[in-house]
């Protein structure tokens, strides 16, 4: 039940602070007899990766992965998966000019007031490099489910929804950065899954996404424009095929009924803020209480925008969490 | 770890259908020798009770509440809370007309794919009846955290943020219903609540309200204005105060950094669907597969708005899940 | 996680003191369409119950049991199965000249210790009247998993073999209490249940009954006897029978290997203390830290050895253990 | 709450098998602020060690040891604690020859049918070399609770209490091995340690114990002999001391009442079983059904008694378990 731990039965546990030696993961749940194929795993780990389109941090973060236990002759045995990812040519000094302040929208400050003794080195534990581990062992649960396919985008920067990188350029240019929005789709998820009353589906989603750095907002099908619809106009009506199987004639409740799967596509999205690390001066305070100014060096690298890289991760967190689901939901009924 | 246990330390397990004899709850890690005032939690139970104002449901539901362990002379023990809710004058015949029907918006379709076999009365367990158990809990849970304030309203309803009424009445003429927003805040949360990486603050609450019936998108702070916004906008200062306390400038994050509470309020917005209850016949299907159409009996009595009730029962779910990380909080440091 | 829920996914949580109104359980987690017969449930709570025999408490413990949700039409809907058990003619006063008191061998010195404010009436938490409660969970276990016999039976009282009533009786005419030595019989399981490393199937059972009132010893198989034998003696041998299956050719194992079943019988044993309640003056310690005499009133009931009553509890308890790491199980292999 | 996680909020997450290129651990939960000695995790590493007296298996197995998070300038930051153990010098081919065939006393068996795919090399998951994982997670976890001292000893060889080389030999002369028995004692625990009802202390330390590898039996305090006492003479009486503090006259209790802790020192014993790799032909069974015999190779190295080297394994299990008690015992009064 601790905090480093994700899931309830398929479960991943995680390690390793941005500038340690490495960081990595253990899942534990996964049943025996699934193919891994570590390609799928290195493609959405790049996906992931600084540096690699205009307005993306120029770091190179190269992720040197490797899966250490649970794996034989291909397969998953049913025991934990631990994977290391090697934190190359990490620096600790980079940082040692602004290790005494309080970063806005960091989290130097609440872990000070939470553990009084932590590491101050760039994110530590809140860094987002923590998120390559999310996508390593998303990439591993959407093998255990291949019959679902979940895919996110970025649909929204800056207020715009189209032409990205013209707002893009114009914030880089000033040194600032922006906030965005990812929509996920989700499809081929069975009817049925997610758990009554507490364990949503919905639930469950919302908590793998607002655990994600930089998040601040979640909704699913028709999200905060319900509170404008009628129910004559947000019901979805069921109806049946040709064929005898039931569908929904519109999905403004985005794929769950009573946090349940309905067969439909779930549809969610999540609202990431600016990234925090600015190329601008901004006054703050130091460990000891004293007014200070944060003007992170000239050589910092920083995203314009953290949603860019985020899709991947979005698509790990559901990942993780439905595969949660669908084999909880093995329990289900009697088959005695 | 089970579906109908919400929290991880303090805990709330649940029971109990729409229809049955009665709902009710156990409240396990409550600490010993925390006075308990019933009062408390009649008023709050009082909040959330039907027949109130002119749009909410006129059913007389009494709520015969007791609680038969875990308190001795007035206080906690420390041993398990458990508290019965009686389901005084249900009527399953009432449902009979309909029970074969998969109604719009309603749990009757993903319980049917989900178990086969089920209690189709009501809502069962997907009922809003089960809230009144959240809303019991919850007023144990604030006694508990007697420093903390958390306090939630109504702040749009309909899309109109104020003259609720107005579309309220517009809305119940055409036996049509209305989503809302609800607003929460919590303030008197000290620094260094809420735990990093997956158990964040956010993370948690979003969880707690997305586990209610009826919410489709949950958003802390800025929330989704955030995508809209630049880092330079978006980032709150650190200051300083004449008696040496660190403070935030403004509050767009809402109260947490990294997951973890900064000592600002804790600001939260929730966006519930109109009422899936109406009175206007809807195409649907039955569970045979037979299409059919759904006309709820004149009897029935439904909320125009369900948001109007649920202020109280947002409040409820803070309290439950800021208890159980306040808890937990006593772990993180040495103090041998 | 909290202390009175047992088992992780097929979860017992549970309430109430020995001389409240009522004490219950919640089940969580059980499949649908399981058919539950009332009359079995009925059954081995008569096993429990005392007043039954020469040597039980000859005090009436009617239990007035009631399910008040999660069963629908005979069968178990997948919701919660809450039940209650009215605690009839319980008289507080009977306690009182000795409330005070530290009692020997009974949990009254470390309540106070940990909570600081506890019920002191009876045994409260501690009493052994909360076994009722696991008996009547066990006995809806046992239904679920039908498939798996489960058998117990006292095999040593005060040191003999058999004839058990002559040592008995010369107990209770020494106003004395006895140990004893309960055995279970496991048959019918399949290979393959029990979890690896820290969920072995010897460990679950071993934690379920040291969390028995009164037990003091787990053994599995050849228990304590094997340190006295050689691994040439010890090894169970692997064979083939007639029909492929593979069998073992003796089972010093106790039915499982690594923690988990071999398709053997699983047999284990409990050893269970004297009842610490006897009819002869005790010096002691009040809760002001004052020596004393505990003296029971010469109305106090108890019974000679409690063990006699405990066979069905164990049972109960191996019920609930198994049908958690059965279910489990069902995840244990891709079956995509 | 997966199957290789152990403990609920002091948790040890562990993974690798014998034969893959590490093994290693990572210990959420564990409070800030805590001085870790490495020197202490070296020295009870070398105690588990193999190749250090005349009985215990020749194999070196040197460990490499490193911590890669959750410890900055010596203490701990509240951060999960992972470590790595590499396996140096293992070789997968030594094991060929008896590859298929399901070993007496081993895991093979059960795990072939559990899981179908799995790794046969060695003991994999359930090889002995997973206990090092424990024994580094429990140096630390003694660091977090030093003010507890536990102490471990083999009080009991093939039936001998004393003279245990003369016993070690003739079996190791006759290629066979020998069970034992440990007994360890914990000191300087406060009064009221472990959770009412399921989480009794002793019921924590049975499960720790009985999920070690080759264990057949637990026992606290009087253990099976009180089956053969009465309650007069196995209630331990309370009595006050000169300066007011309440103590126990005896501890056939073995340190605790009702599961939770008396002040008293905790006693228990557990049994280990004969090692199961002996140096005589055994006859089993093949993989695919067929009759065979098992004769280990002559260079293969094992222990004569696993026991030997167990006591600091039992002290660890018994540290993890503890601190997980203690910590969580911070939340069981009210101290607002």
């Amino acid at each position: 039940m601790s905090n480093n731990c994700f899931g309830k039965y398929f479960t991943l546990t995680t390690f390793g602070e941005s500038h340690g030696a490495m960081i990595g993961g253990v899942i534990d749940g996964c049943p025996s007899d699934v193919l891994i194929d570590l390609d799928l795993i290195a493609k959405d780990m790049a996906r992931r990766r600084p540096g690699q389109g205009g307005f993306t941090s120029p770091r190179v973060e190269e992720d040197h992965f490797e899966i250490v236990s649970g794996i034989y002759e291909g397969k998953t045995t049913g025991a934990p998966i631990a994977f290391l990812i090697k934190n190359k040519d990490y620096k600790k000094e980079a940082y040692t000019p602004i290790n005494h302040l309080y970063r806005p929208g960091h989290a130097t400050f609440t872990y000070h007031k939470k553990y009084g003794h932590f590491d101050p080195h760039g994110g530590g534990r809140a860094s987002a490099r923590e998120t390559a581990v999310r996508v390593a062992a998303g990439a591993i649960a959407k093998q255990v489910i291949q019959d679902v396919s979940i895919a996110a985008e970025v649909v929204e920067v800056g207020g715009e929804k189209s032409d990205f990188d013209r707002v893009l350029q114009k914030a880089q240019d000033e040194g600032d950065s922006l906030g965005a929005i990812i929509e996920c789709r989700i499809e081929g998820l069975e009817a049925g899954i997610g758990e009554p009353v507490y364990d949503k589906l919905e639930a469950r989603l919302a908590y793998a996404m607002m655990s994600l750095p930089a998040t601040k907002g979640f909704e699913i099908g028709s999200g905060f424009k319900c509170a404008k619809m009628k129910g004559s106009e947000h019901n979805d009506l069921f109806d049946v095929d040709g064929e005898g199987d039931v569908h929904l004639s519109s999905n403004n409740h985005g794929g769950t009924l009573g946090g349940i799967s309905t067969g439909e596509a779930v549809v969610f999205r999540v609202a990431f803020k600016p990234t925090s690390s600015i190329k601008k001066a901004q006054n703050t305070v130091d460990m000891s209480g004293n007014k200070a100014v944060l003007d992170y060096p000239k050589t910092a690298r920083h995203d314009v925008c953290v949603a860019l890289r985020a899709p991947v991760i979005v698509e790990a967190m559901a990942a993780l969490s439905l595969c949660d689901l669908i084999l909880i939901n093995r329990c289900s009924k009697n088959f005695s």
